[in-house]
């Protein structure tokens, strides 16, 4: 079985049980990942979040931030993790047990980013806008919702097992071909924004999810590395266009 | 992939921590087993382990038993999960990715039984020498010991994973071709025991440590149920004789 070259990091989005952050750190260590990264931890959470056995090296590595994109700026390929339980989600969840299989079939390579949400809610649609695939954990139909630190420890299993851990990237190597990592892809939408603003394009009420949906919209063109750029100069074009004839 | 018609129990040797009862419970109910039992559990311990979300059917049929035996007495096949990592051991370890497919050469049916050490120290040698098999998470060598309600969580995944889960057993139908399940082996040793003690086998101070290997040497005999009555027969007699002309 070919490895697959992508390197992981687990990225958790405001847990609320410090032990569940241990376990995560713990898990990883595990199963030979290396970088956790916790994205809007409650203060307290993350202070109690000392240690773990055998994970002390990842939890002084390990990287609080504010906002999501801080976490997954840099990932070529995003997923996220649910139960599909809660709400009717309009998208494909792939079952963990396939997921090296998908991996593949896409040829993924690079840095990828795993997310998972917070014990009381899962991820959020507008979390779930950023991620390129979503993975369910197959579990029985009365029971769905697993422990964060569980399914954190599935998920690495998983990767070991079907040989999707690549050793740690060196150099940060960009790869033009590869998907556009979520911080282009994100000034893409951010200039895409503007530009329909200035078309009218936005309600008030609806902004916000017209964005998720403009996200969205935007991942499932699968654009790369270049197109981001291509696409972020056409639309640098026209917005230099429409404010030199406003002004 | 055929499923393997095994009816699983787990089963928690000395679990010191409140949280990983509840945590291996509510694995259980996500991929659907049902049978938890706990090992001589610190009474304080199995007190506050109340609840776990979506397992309290589990946690409240599971029970609470003074001595291993009870827990397995009526396996035909007993599993012990390791580390591999503290001592020698003298025995093949077979990775949990290889797990179902060790089941499937043995054909393996009917009642099977999972244990798990304590957090500190693991399964003793004692409790390994009722094991069929031993199982390994392949995990990291810098960082081998995963969290108990991890371990538990993978393990109940791999089986799902793999086929390996039946659905509960109806009656309790004996078929004497299957391994003799943990009590009537018990038994066997029993009575060799007796009759090792008469011609003098046994040394006093290595009474314990003779026992373990007869032990492990009954169960690589792979006796079927009916083999187990055979021999269990056979030592009644020479015990009978023994006795009889010591009086």
């Amino acid at each position: 079985m070919k490895p697959i070259p992508l390197c992981w990091r687990i990225v958790l989005v405001r847990p609320r049980n410090p032990l569940n952050i241990g376990a995560a750190a713990r898990a990883l260590a595990n199963f030979g990942l290396r970088e956790l990264v916790v994205v809007k931890p409650y203060g307290p959470v993350w202070q109690e979040t000392r240690s773990a056995v055998g994970a002390e090296e990842i939890l002084k590595s390990a990287r609080a931030v504010e906002k999501l994109e801080e976490a997954i700026g840099d990932a070529n390929w995003v997923v996220g993790t649910t139960t599909g339980s809660r709400r009717t989600l309009d998208r494909h969840l792939i079952p963990l047990t396939d997921f090296a299989r998908w991996l593949r079939r896409r040829k993924a390579r690079g840095r990828a980013a795993l997310l998972f949400g917070s014990e009381k809610t899962g991820l959020s649609n507008e979390h779930l806008s950023y991620c390129h695939g979503l993975v369910r954990i197959p579990t029985a139909v009365h029971c769905p919702s697993m422990n964060l630190g569980q399914a954190v420890a599935l998920f690495c299993y998983e990767l070991a097992r079907s040989g999707a851990l690549s050793v740690p990237l060196p150099a940060p190597k960009v790869d033009r071909s590869q998907p556009a990592n979520a911080q282009s892809l994100e000034h893409v939408l951010e200039r895409a924004a503007r530009v329909l603003g200035h078309a009218g394009y936005f309600k008030p009420k609806t902004r916000a999810s017209q964005l998720i949906k403009l996200r969205r919209f935007l991942l499932d063109l699968g654009l790369s590395s270049n197109d981001a750029r291509v696409l972020g100069g056409v639309l640098a074009q026209v917005e230099w266009k429409i404010e030199s004839a406003g002004g």
